[in-house]
């Protein structure tokens, strides 16, 4: 059972990386991005105001740039040559000089420097000076972007971890739907299926198992009752009534990696009105399942979509595009959009989750993780989709 | 019982900002920071890869730019004058053009112009261009900082959110020392300690509670035993064993307002080393109460905390400065740091949290949440701090 990434698949990316830096005239680089940073390092870390970056140097090395408090951790759990650290943010002297005397003494002066973003940031109180502020370059390279696009396409490992994580988003989401019912509390029923699920999940993968996030949950974000026509509704603490219709949510983190499993559930029963729009919702993921292929483009499978909701006469009741990348993060890029032209290629996993959403209502949108496959799709995640099957 | 923040404070937030805009020259400005956003409006939404900005127009009147699928909830829970919307990222137009034509209808063109950052960001899978590239202004005036700054001072409703919150990780804290015990993993005894004081803080507040984040829970991430010593360690799934160094972390979401609280404890029992190093965190935490004085500066502190460790010798084992403001998020500025020189006012709230680091044996840091108050401090966290109180 594979529970983390192999160190040499570290290596390889390390190096793949670097090829990208070439092909960019990049003879050192700069990272920013604390997913990025964990892609390529395995170092996962919680940001702070604290200032962190990864820095290729020009010979080839990748090497941390951490407070002091992380810097015993970083040298620990990372696939990494070197570690350098700072004492504390702000401090006396400022992180990011330190990082420029670190930089000059790893050689950048005066190079062509790549750079995901030109200095880090925080929402918790992190102020600082800019890279094109501090180092002398010959010139500076944007590479936003450029990790992102090798998480595009999953490594077999990478799989392989994401189906583990659908495995127990599922468990999470079984007990979500057993537990739910008229009068019980949002939070109570969330909690109560999150936690069970978790220790299921402790116990079976035992101690190798590390989530880097949260191990599992199954949750509403208060799509409950006439707020579930909110798509992105946040928890409102309420409590499950007769004839509610319900969004629901189940996740999984297995090493970082990430699924996403989404329903439509009926509170009791269900209305003509509600198994209408149920229906659209299901004809929809099914148009877009059968548009999903390689070599085509994310936007064709939208079109396909848009074409059903437009001949179903519910395109005013539409809301977001069908789905999204994910891997590391719970949404990524590219997206089922009309505007994003990107070719679909085996091995890249996404979600699948067209929405109509009615007010006073309610919302209906399923959501399925799913593979991009030499000839087609695999779904990964595998819960029940009918609605005989969603009721609470 | 106050669960929320009352519309009349939202508006003097929204009034005290324009000041902030006039003493700036600045004749409208745009907000991109999700929690200034939530913090000058109410609006708590999930940032993704679909830009959102606040902005104030030249008449002084607060909008929301959203997407379609945030339209009508951003309308239902903001105190806001108007919300407009585009349809979706990337979209057939990018979000950025659709904001242009938005500001340039609401007259921002050749107005100096206040931002908090230049362009939306996102690291799920965003790009897009910067507000310089789509507008004619006056000028732009940087903003990054203010709303941040009026965070600094809490308002007598922050305040009372914030024990409230208080109340909760207290109660979850208890729990997880009740379940913790040698041989079980530390995820299982986190979820049970977590769930069950959840369910009573729901229970106890009623349909009235709002989290706006985490309701409450209590956990280690991933500092037990040895890797204690790794300050900001993640979730390791590891087991407790007879005479582990443990340090917790609870917290508690009430109307996005938080609380911090930490205590090291000892499984079953601790050894001389232990309770030095416990003894001299301790006193180290009563000597930065102690120098806690509204018109003193968050330096100093530090100072005062510094001067105690070198005393005791254990300097070399520290790893960071003593603390942080807390609110809406679980670290602001300013900082108990030597390179801090705001001036403490009364209505900050503070962690006071030095920590002292020994390889191999562990990590020995307390964390309590303090209000400073006119004459010196309040303490806002209430769990037992003695060493005989702290034993699993």
């Amino acid at each position: 059972m594979l529970l983390s990434i192999p160190k040499y698949e570290y290596k390889k990316r390390q190096e793949d990386f670097k090829t990208k830096m070439r092909h960019a005239n990049c003879e050192c680089s700069i990272i920013f991005s604390p997913t990025n940073i964990f892609y390529l390092t395995g170092f996962h870390f919680h940001p702070t105001e604290r200032p962190m970056c990864l820095f290729v140097d020009p010979k080839g090395g990748y090497n941390l740039f951490v407070p002091a408090l992380e810097h015993e951790h970083a040298e620990y759990y990372s696939v990494i040559d070197g570690v350098f650290s700072y004492p504390e943010y702000p401090g006396l002297k400022h992180p990011m000089l330190h990082l420029k005397d670190t930089l000059e003494n790893n050689d950048f002066s005066n190079k062509s420097i790549g750079y995901d973003s030109m200095g880090y940031g925080s929402p918790m109180g992190y102020r600082g000076p800019t890279l094109d502020e501090l180092i002398d370059s010959k010139s500076f390279v944007s590479l936003y972007g450029s990790v992102e696009e090798m998480r595009y396409i999953k490594s077999d490992n990478e799989i392989e971890l994401i189906k583990e994580s659908c495995r127990w988003g599922n468990l999470a989401h079984s007990l979500l739907q057993k537990y739910t019912a008229a009068g019980l509390s949002e939070i109570e029923v969330t909690n109560k299926a999150s936690m069970e699920a978790t220790i299921a999940m402790v116990e079976t993968l035992g101690p190798d198992y590390t989530p880097h996030g949260t191990p599992t949950s199954a949750f509403y974000r208060g799509q409950i009752g006439e707020e579930s026509a909110f798509p992105h509704a946040v928890t409102q603490n309420k409590k499950f009534k007769k004839g509610d219709t319900l969004v629901t949510a189940a996740l999984s983190s297995v090493f970082g990696y990430n699924s996403e499993l989404e329903r439509v559930m009926f509170v009791e029963e269900y209305t003509r009105d509600q198994e209408k729009y149920f229906k659209h919702m299901y004809e929809a993921q099914e148009v877009a399942f059968s548009a999903i292929k390689p070599g085509k483009t994310y936007a064709s499978v939208e079109q396909e979509v848009q074409n059903y909701f437009k001949e179903a006469g519910v395109t005013h009741l539409t809301k977001h595009h069908t789905g999204h990348n994910i891997g590391l993060l719970g949404h990524e890029a590219p997206f089922f959009d009309l505007g994003d032209e990107t070719v679909m290629e085996a091995g890249m996993v996404v979600t699948v989750e067209p929405g109509i959403y009615v007010e006073k209502l309610g919302g209906f949108r399923h959501s399925d993780t799913v593979l991009i496959t030499e000839t087609g799709m695999e779904m990964l995640t595998y819960y029940p989709r009918n609605i005989e099957a969603l009721i609470c």
